[in-house]
C-alpha cells in the first residue's frame, strides 16, 4: 500500500487508502461531527451492515479512494476523492472530494490542509483539470479554510434527499 | 437503446443515452452557453480529440451516464448523471447531476425540468439516497428553477483549478 507523508508544524502525518480494517475509526469520525450525526450517522450497530456494504462499492470502484490520515497508526482524518469524467471545459476530469472529517481532538494542527492540498497535487497526476467540493453552509469556518487553500465559492450547492426505494421497484438500467 | 418519454406541455421529447453521433450536438449546446464559453467551450476543431477522449472515458464508466433530449430526433438538452458510493448518510449512494443545458431556443418549455425530474424519479433506481448538483452563482434563474424543483440550496460548492501535469509527471496510483 503507498503511503504519503504530509509534513505538519508538530511532526508527520500518514495518507494512504483506507482498508476495511479502518471502517470503525471513519465511522467514529463520522459520529463525532455534530451535522454529520444530524443526518443519521450515529454509530448503529444496526447500520453496520449498510456501512460494509458502502465501503466495499467505494473500494472496488477505480475512480474513487477513500483516504484516511493516520499518526502513530491511529486514524485521525479521512477523505473521500472521485474523479468524474465530462465534457465541458474542454473534456477536462473533475476531482471532487467528499466527506472530509478530522478528528475533533486533533484539530488546528494543519492535518485537513495537508490533505486538502495533497489532493490539488494530486487532480493533475489523475487528469483532472479542477478540484471541486460543496460544505455545508453553516460551516462558515470551513469555508474560510477552503478559500485559504485557493478555492473559490464560485457555486450553489443544491441538494435533494430522495425515499429510498420500494422493495419491489424494478430496475432498469 | 433505452428511450424515456418525456411529457411536455407543448408536445413529448424523448430521453436517452448519448452516443458518439450525439457529440456535435452537445458541444454545440456547451459553446452556446455564454458561462461555458467563457471557460474555453467555443467548439474549436482543435479541441476535438480532447473531447473525444472525453466522451470515451464517460462512455465506459458505468457510474455515468451523458444523456440527451431529443425533439423529432435532433438534439435539444444534455445532462450527465454520476454515482457516488459514499459512508456518509448512513452509506448512501449520491445522484450527482452535471453539465445540463438546454439549447437556448428551446428553453422555457420545460425540457430542463422534466429532466431533472427523471433524474430526481431515478435516483432510487440507481440506488441513491441524494441527489445533488452545483450552479454557478451567477446563475440566479437556475437556483429559482432547482428550487421550484425540490432541491434545497444548503451547500456552498467551492472550485479549485489545477494548471495541466507536465507532460513528465509520474503517474503513481
Amino acid at each position: 500500500m503507498t503511503t504519503t507523508t504530509l509534513e505538519l508544524a508538530s511532526g508527520n502525518c500518514a495518507l494512504r487508502r483506507a482498508t476495511v480494517a479502518d471502517l470503525d475509526a471513519i465511522l467514529g469520525l463520522l459520529a463525532d461531527d455534530p451535522i454529520s450525526a444530524s443526518r443519521g450517522d450515529t454509530g448503529s450497530a444496526a447500520d453496520r451492515p449498510a456501512y460494509e456494504r458502502a465501503f466495499a462499492a467505494i473500494d472496488s470502484d477505480p475512480a474513487q479512494q477513500l483516504l484516511v490520515a493516520t499518526i502513530d497508526d491511529e486514524v485521525v482524518a479521512t477523505m473521500q476523492l472521485t474523479v468524474i469524467p465530462g465534457l465541458a471545459r474542454v473534456g477536462a476530469s473533475r476531482l471532487q472530494i467528499e466527506a472530509v472529517r478530522v478528528r475533533s481532538d486533533q484539530r488546528n494542527l494543519g492535518i485537513g490542509a495537508a490533505m486538502i492540498r495533497w489532493a490539488v497535487a494530486q487532480a493533475p497526476v489523475l487528469g483532472a483539470a479542477l478540484v471541486q467540493l460543496t460544505s455545508d453552509a453553516a460551516r462558515v469556518d470551513a469555508h474560510r479554510f477552503y478559500e485559504r487553500l485557493g478555492f473559490a465559492a464560485s457555486h450553489v450547492g443544491f441538494k435533494h434527499v430522495v425515499p429510498p426505494a420500494e422493495a419491489s421497484a424494478s430496475v432498469e438500467r
